[in-house]
């Protein structure tokens, strides 16, 4: 029986006897105290800049230097840990948070991996959240020292455009019947996003070697990614970074094109994972499609990719937003699962 | 015997047997695992713009609706909670990452008040961290449809400009002797400092109203402020927010005025707290002998405030960075003794 076999009669299962059996889906008592051996907060990579620019106020020198593109870093390690770590990377325009209290505040993947045993690490991607932005062109160009054209290429998502493409429904704010987003609290999330400058820095994003870093430095880590960040572990994999034990990618925006040299995705097992609502949306139809074209590739030169939606395990009604929907714990045990079977 | 003769007396011990008896300033095993009844995040405050200028992306819409101000929050509760929890807000060109884990990588006071069986709040500043800015200004200013003097005026800090005024040493890079920041990891304090654009935004500071939100919601709070944030909590307390129990000012660069109606300020208890070098610099200086003659005009008009220097309880060497020096801990107990004592 192959492992997504068993994880979907498990799941079936599960889903069966949601109504009756809530505890089914959760290994661990949720609402027991968490036992914390270390936390805490650090950053990976970064490199120092000069700049005359860095103040447009009386009270600060505007010359100076400073460090950008470092990767905020925050972690929690149980009692116990397991040997396999995991890192959580946020999608675009989402920091960290995206990871934690849901938007109607139920737990999130964060605690519950903790809680599932995993040294569990989350990041703000360069340039977002606690992670400095440079702002020295905003500053150049305010001054006249740089035409307005010299302003990063950024974006704000508003929740408009942001709706059906994390899949709440087909326009705003029209939602999908059996919708598992808690809508009630869009606001919340709605929150959760800041602008994003990913798209003026480099290729690959200062976050990618930033990762390849905290994996070395972390031994035997499962990237986690979702949406934007999708592509960034499998940057980091061909880029020859160590300490990799596997990728999970929850609704990647983008995978390696299919007609690439596929060998060094062989290396490590690669979880490929997917909501509801993917053929309703010809943008998720084109990435699923260009994804899975990517998993046929891998698997043909020898590797270990499991594309995997979360209907074929009898869940229904799943956004983008996999890891604040209402049955977000049952999902993140699919991938806890996963990793067992995996990362040995 | 007063409280800041007690705090001394104590202190003046602690620091006689630093050297060989160092477990003595802290009263908890911070080496032992931690168990929190309940963490997680959400936001507070924050308001909806709508733009056209939210994207200069091809692959995103301009227009759009979304949430700005609102401010970030973290937070664990420890089993057997006191009844008053603290909140930590975070100063200059910096995010609420100044309260966890120190650039030398030990415990910072978010985790150490946690152990000490505080609920604690560290929240990042609105248009800071993981709170969202406003960049729909520099979309515009991009695109042409304002003019470069619309940018937000903001500033980032150089390490050069910054030493000074952390009083790690008179200039950039000279140390004080004796200093306790550990200057061997400084570069992961660069790291920590983001771009701020508090100047560019109302005043009050979006942040303020905030931090009265929470106040309220918790019920019974100890806001713990440093540096730029320290005229926060005055203004939330003048403001009539509710639920404030004390405000703890870490090196405030301003307090309210001394010669205005000094009577919502006598309300709640209120320690200023400063560390060592202020009269070697200026501008410390000034902002100490403004703050003082507030304390001065409160007390008169029966408030009650303390003023204590980490010198006048016999620890030498402190910088602006008192919560992440290397007697961090000890200056942290110094705090949870005067709201012991001060919160009833």
């Amino acid at each position: 029986m192959s492992l997504i076999a068993k994880l979907k009669r498990a799941l079936t299962l599960a889903a069966l006897c949601m109504a009756t059996c809530p505890a089914f889906a959760q290994s661990i008592d949720i609402d027991k105290p968490l036992t914390i051996a270390k936390q805490g907060s650090f950053f990976v990579g970064g490199r120092d800049i000069t700049s005359d620019t860095l103040s447009t106020l009386p009270q600060a020198d505007p010359k100076g230097t400073v460090t950008v593109e470092q990767m905020y870093v925050q972690y929690q390690v149980p009692v116990h840990p397991s040997s396999t770590s995991v890192v959580f990377i946020h999608g675009c325009c989402l920091t960290g948070a995206e990871w934690e209290t849901t938007p109607d505040g139920r737990m999130g993947w964060a605690e519950y991996f903790v809680r599932k045993g995993f040294p569990t690490y989350v990041v703000d991607q360069a340039a977002r959240g606690r992670s400095a932005a440079n702002a020295a062109s905003v500053g150049a160009v305010k001054t006249g020292k740089l035409p307005p054209d010299a302003l990063p290429s950024g974006f704000s998502v508003g929740r408009e455009f942001a709706w059906a493409l994390f899949r709440f429904g087909p326009r705003y704010p029209e939602a999908y019947p059996g919708l598992q987003f808690p809508l009630e609290a869009q606001d919340e999330l709605w929150k959760q996003m800041v602008p994003d400058w990913a798209y003026s820095m480099s290729t690959p994003n200062p976050t990618v070697p930033s990762l390849g870093l905290l994996s070395g430095r972390l031994a035997k880590t499962v990237l986690i990614s979702h949406s934007q960040s999708g592509i960034y572990p499998f940057q980091a994999v061909a880029g020859g970074a160590d300490g990799i034990a596997a990728i999970v990618a929850v609704e990647p925006t983008a995978c390696p094109a299919a007609n690439v040299d596929a060998r060094p995705y062989t290396r490590v097992p690669i979880l490929l994972l997917y909501g509801d609502f993917i053929v309703e949306s010809p943008p998720w139809a084109a990435h699923y499609a260009a994804c899975k074209a990517f998993a046929a590739s891998v698997n043909a030169a020898g590797g270990h990719v499991d594309v995997v939606e979360t209907t074929q395990l009898g869940m229904h009604g799943n956004s983008h937003m996999l890891m604040q929907d209402r049955n977000n714990l049952k999902i993140a045990d699919v991938v806890t699962d996963w990793i067992k079977h995996k990362v040995h």
